[in-house]
């Protein structure tokens, strides 16, 4: 069946790449002395099609939902908190709310379902498709209707409500129980044991990460198709489902996106899966300390920028990640060049 | 002898440390969920006595002078290059130029000696005690009284010239061959062979580096006395020496020092040796990419923040660290709690 979500993503452009990749060689620094800083700002160089790209203008959207499988008792904090984050998202006290103010980036809340009803908040986008997931021990998680709907919620919010000029797309999450879903849809996908993936969450112990491994064990049993889209729709969440519609479409419009933690991963795992171009628009914010992410990341041959023992979700990591791409790109494009300050070269031989 | 750099260093503010610690607990995410984020914010609580830091002043100094060991073909680029760095510092076009600017960070470049004449520049002071150390394969780098003077210059620099309400002192350093120079000193005071510890510095090959090896190998026969002074003054080089002061003065006025890369690491550890005290007021910005800065790293107990494959001194590794420190206080300064949020706190039981 052709999907939007399979259409081509946008083209790298290989020429900006190659002359941001020349620049670099001709700044006063010893060639690779800025590491990693130097292969971001050629990257963003070829998205940009820029030889000195810009970051100026990031969008965040958040989707949250709830899921039916906190009736297994998968989670450390009650489900009251969906709703409850949502509404500290759009007052500005959650963690994203002070990093999007502080690197002055566009935050929106859309909302997909919860269990407790969301009264209407300025600022939260309400696109609500079913009270959260069903519990996907008992049935799938989603009907493939529900699946296609989060994703266009996803899709339609980066084409339509993302600003016009945003260099840059970071997705975030909410939703308790969200991590029990995002380890069962990487197991199912990378063929791993939930007790190599399964990790604290919101801050289970020892006992509940066992008992989380179980609910994940009967899950993977009892939905056994491995296709993307099935995967998804039996074990996924409405929010990481959109995510990963938002994910695809971004990189279909050429707008790279920054990947944040464990489920924003394991999103950015789905979206490749669906469409295998969408992984030249990703860039991986940092290593996150909930178990399994490492692992993830590697399946995706992800470098993840930062390793700061982040935990959060809500696109935190990413939005932390973003100073240092500012940096990066400020190094690039105003540092000068041996000629323009007359410095001497490395000496030809050692 | 009792030295200005013996007495001791301002106490931390343990009160604060907790009184941020409790804060950390109250704030709407799972306890510890920002990881390193949280800790660095409770640092800097019991470093300012503030339960709510704030990071506003910065203050960086570039020490830059060269080293006679350069004879002996130790570095990948000409000696020319540190007179001609110093004015790429001051003129903005210099790596920490670009940053300091981008992160309203004061910046400041002291020369302590080049071996080719350095003009008078606007924003760079001048404190030369010698056009360079001597080639420590065949003397001493230093006398006693050079040493002495040049670790005054560190601190006179941050007694007298860094800004009065600076929150964070960041030390950089420029001169061909500190890279030899810096392993020299560690190899000297940990005990470790140069092979484990040499690197390319600013872009040798194996034959460079090897040949490197074997210099190191020669001056630590030459110069066999280990306590920190006898080894800074055989071995290191009169910026490194006023990096060394810098810190300690830091230390004693009670302003924390983030540590760059390598050949600052190098000065934090004979800092700490001259003065055990110190190491209560350092923070490690990053691993770099030269070889042995992981091991020394390791020695100090230290926890870098960033791992960015970066190699280029200057502070630069510091002061990309920056944002990353100033996201942690934003967000411990301005999360909400659980009870201002109304967000429901974790299960007591899972």
């Amino acid at each position: 069946m052709n999907h939007w979500f399979n259409e081509a993503v946008a083209a790298i452009q290989t020429e900006f790449l190659n002359a941001a990749e020349s620049r670099q060689m001709s700044l006063t620094k010893p060639p690779g002395a800025l590491g990693r800083l130097e292969t971001l700002a050629v990257q963003f160089a070829g998205w940009q099609g820029q030889e000195k790209p810009r970051l100026d203008s990031v969008a965040i959207a958040i989707f949250a939902a709830d899921h039916g499988v906190v009736a297994e008792g998968v989670s450390a904090f009650p489900q009251a908190v969906t709703v409850e984050m949502i509404k500290n998202f759009a007052s500005g006290g959650a963690a994203i709310s002070v990093l999007a103010r502080q690197q002055e980036a566009d935050l929106h809340v859309v909302s997909l379902g919860t269990a407790f009803p969301l009264p209407e908040i300025p600022g939260v986008l309400k696109r609500e498709i079913a009270p959260g997931t069903a519990n996907f021990v008992e049935q799938p998680a989603m009907t493939p209707a529900q699946c296609l709907e989060a994703m266009s919620v996803g899709r339609e919010w980066v084409d339509t409500r993302m600003a016009k000029d945003a260099q840059l797309f970071i997705g975030g999450e909410m939703g308790i129980g969200n991590t029990t879903s995002a380890t069962a849809l990487i197991c199912a996908l990378l063929d791993v044991p939930p007790d190599v993936l399964a990790g604290a969450g919101t801050g289970l112990d020892d006992a509940g990460i066992a008992h989380k491994v179980s609910v994940i064990e009967t899950a993977l049993l009892k939905h056994p198709a491995r296709d993307a889209f099935s995967v998804l729709t039996c074990l996924g969440g409405l929010e990481i489902a959109a995510l990963t519609g938002a994910y695809i479409a971004a990189a279909q419009k050429g707008v790279p996106v920054l990947v944040d933690g464990f489920i924003a991963t394991a999103a950015a795992l789905l979206a490749q899966s669906l469409n295998a171009g969408v992984r030249d628009w990703m860039l991986f914010a940092h290593c996150s300390a909930e178990q399994g992410h490492g692992k993830v990341l590697q399946a995706l041959a992800a470098q993840p920028i930062l390793s700061l023992g982040m935990r959060l979700g809500e696109g935190s990591g990413a939005a932390v990640c973003l100073p240092v791409i500012r940096a990066a790109l400020a190094l690039h494009n105003e540092m000068a060049t041996f000629a323009e300050a007359s410095v001497s070269e490395k000496l030809s031989s050692e």
